[in-house]
């Protein structure tokens, strides 16, 4: 009985082994398995001045280390001129599908007769995540998504990696199927994360050991007080597991334009941005990552391990 | 001699007599003839919240009383809103074939395939009025100009008046062509001053008598020093001729939004239309029509005498 047990306990060991061997992220990247990695993401690049004016000035402040570019909105070519003048930003393409603000709006990059399942009535994206992706022809997703990259690249925009405004991509298995498609042909990390394995349950079926995916995605939420955000994320970080997180963040100015865009939608509005602005520019957000070890990492750092 | 002089004054009477009996446009709308007619007219509608913003709060005040919307730009819907909340609203279409700032770019609302003519090397509008109308395909110009005012009506518009961002659409005969057509097919009035035919010549031929044209337009120019501003406009409207006159101004308030749009470049920049929005929701404006015995119409009367 005791040979039996210990017999077992082998096993166990060796299976537990075995799996403990398969490399994470972090060590893939080089860190240890215990190492807590950051990257500290800005959306929505290129949607409204107010919001490029925050990112920008946060890039330079040098906490936040992310970024990634709307390409079909107005303010693409501010932020492509940013691009232009520091290649060594981290900066990937926020694909996007839907066009939610009402006062503000845009459309897409093809040419709109190729593209009419992308629509609204009014000619724009669909308003809501949802209506996107129940409406969208994944043809016509890939034409649309492909002439983006394209438009930034001929900007001067070299994307460092791909992720989906709004989740849209994510909704169903055919839309992420057309991402990583995409993304695979372009050699682009994609924000994808083991945390979403468990509600998005096509997501493992679909990536295979090559595909880059970090351990989870941090956001904050609708449900935290405006006066308990800097404390959400504070405990956040100060609970931070090992691996790799992406904390993902939406900066702008609470000014006129931005008040403006997100009009009686307070959720992802301009005080809501203004309250990030703030966070992730504060010498409480330094002090929080140097007293719980946290590394930031960028997505170019995992975009090297695509072969 | 003095037979033939007085037959020969006789004749000259009934000819004078005979070419002022033709009825000007200030008497075809039952004003004297000698009526200082004015249209207090804001360009560049929906191209910017700052702009949607400041000609909103002028309209209220009530000395600004018509404005001009461009279709393709990102802020329509906030001013479409607008229209259909204020159907008593004086408001046209400035028809849009450039996309002049740089940081902050728009394009066509048709299919984009359907007038590459109209797109710079990035999928916008052209930079330049020269640039846009030197490429343009006068049939991709109607097509595009036809969308416009489409988009606008399904969003509730009902234009009262046409004309044409940057002057595009005056920049040579076949695209002046172009726009009379569409304009006489839709019943409008189109932005034509009497004080245009010495400098383009192909304008007069080009009329007929059932179209309604004005005698002059009024606007500042960038050789006026920003101290003048208020002399300029008092100066102007103190020596305004009898007639129709149309006051062409640009409004917006000198914040972020307008400043990241106008950036290098302070003619018609964020300065500028701050200036313009002080002097005519001002009380000196409002001074200077009355002692001027100046008289505020519309659009909306010129086009009723339209048959």
């Amino acid at each position: 009985m005791r040979q039996l047990l210990t017999a077992g306990l082998v096993m166990l060991t060796f299976f537990t082994n075995a799996f403990s061997q398969e490399k994470t992220v972090a060590e893939r990247l080089g860190y240890p398995r215990d190492a807590k990695l950051l990257i500290v993401h800005a959306d929505d690049l290129g949607m409204a001045h107010s919001v490029n004016e925050a990112t920008i000035k946060a890039f330079e402040i040098g906490l936040v280390n992310s970024g990634s570019i709307m390409v079909p909105c107005p303010w693409l070519s501010e932020i492509a001129a940013y691009a232009r003048a520091n290649p060594q930003a981290d900066l990937g393409l926020h694909l996007t599908l839907t066009s939610e603000w009402t006062s503000f709006r845009w459309g897409p990059v093809s040419s709109k007769d190729r593209v009419t399942s992308l629509l609204d009535k009014d000619g724009y994206f669909h308003l809501t995540e949802t209506d996107a992706a129940d409406s969208a022809d994944p043809k016509q997703v890939e034409l649309e998504i492909t002439a983006q990259i394209e438009r930034a690249r001929s900007l001067g925009i070299q994307p460092t990696h791909l992720d989906s405004h709004m989740g849209t991509l994510y909704k169903n298995k055919a839309l992420f199927e057309v991402f990583m498609r995409v993304a695979r042909s372009q050699k682009l990390p994609v924000r994808v994360a083991k945390s979403w394995f468990t509600h998005t349950d096509f997501l493992p079926s679909m990536l295979s050991p090559d595909d880059v995916y970090i351990d989870r995605i941090l956001d904050i939420n609708p449900a935290v007080a405006p006066q308990d955000w800097a404390k959400f994320y504070t405990d956040a970080l100060k609970n931070l597991e090992p691996g790799v997180t992406e904390l993902v963040i939406h900066l702008a100015y609470d000014n006129a334009e931005m008040q403006g865009a997100t009009s009686n939608h307070p959720n992802w509005g301009a005080a809501w941005r203004q309250r990030d602005f703030e966070f992730f520019t504060s010498d409480a957000f330094r002090k929080v990552l140097q007293e719980n070890g946290i590394k930031l990492i960028t997505w170019r750092e995992l975009g090297k391990l695509i072969k």
